[in-house]
């Protein structure tokens, strides 16, 4: 699926991953993106279809324990933390870091929201070749 | 993509076609597909990343349009229209009748929302082998 997505059609160029995960737009992408991936994942476990949003609370606090919030700025409210999440993992799928399909299946597994989208970012940050800082 | 999503996981067991789009559950799985597929058609066109959320005044203009509207009860409001076709379009995609880049690609030619989401479920009609009635 990805391949044929051409990433360069949709993402602006970004001179690091700050900028990236700063960028309202490409958040707004992901939450998209996230509410689906999230929701097709629920439904796998639960083996019937379903749709949740991606609760605010849980990606913020997926941003603290998976260390992504080191890279923003100090002073930045939740949803902004939860901003930062939904854009770098939409980044990481146009830019066929992380593809669907791994990103269903490191979710499918999480005992609970936080705990799934703490490793997804994790795996994310691995596979973009830094911890965050 | 589709093909290692197992459909078998996640869609109940319908007896017809009626029966999908009634589906509320499957119009919540839909409604999450719809938006990031939408959203995805969106920023390709404006050539930047963007989200939004479809307008449920247009896919319930598309479902009179594409005539999906006559399988429907008579007695139905505009929320649940959109709720059938969002059941219906995540349904053809879980079931590989209509694949993610076949959707984007019909929804990135529209002029508007509603040309672009009426095409489509005149499409997914098609393919499932019967005009709606």
């Amino acid at each position: 699926m990805a391949a044929k997505i051409k990433a360069s059609l949709v993402l602006k160029r970004y001179k690091n991953l700050q900028e990236v995960v700063l960028d309202k737009d490409l958040a707004r992408l992901g939450d998209m993106y996230v509410n689906f991936v999230h929701s097709l994942a629920l439904s796998q476990k639960l083996q019937r279809p379903t749709g949740v949003k991606v609760n605010n609370r849980a990606l913020a606090e997926a941003v603290k324990k998976s260390g992504l919030r080191k890279m923003l700025p100090r002073r930045i409210d939740r949803h902004a933390q939860g901003n930062a999440a939904e854009a770098l993992i939409v980044y990481a799928w146009l830019q066929e870091v992380m593809s669907f399909e791994d990103c269903l299946k490191i979710l499918r597994g999480g005992d609970d929201p936080t705990e799934a989208f703490t490793r997804l970012l994790q795996e994310i940050g691995k596979k973009l070749g830094a911890p965050y800082e």
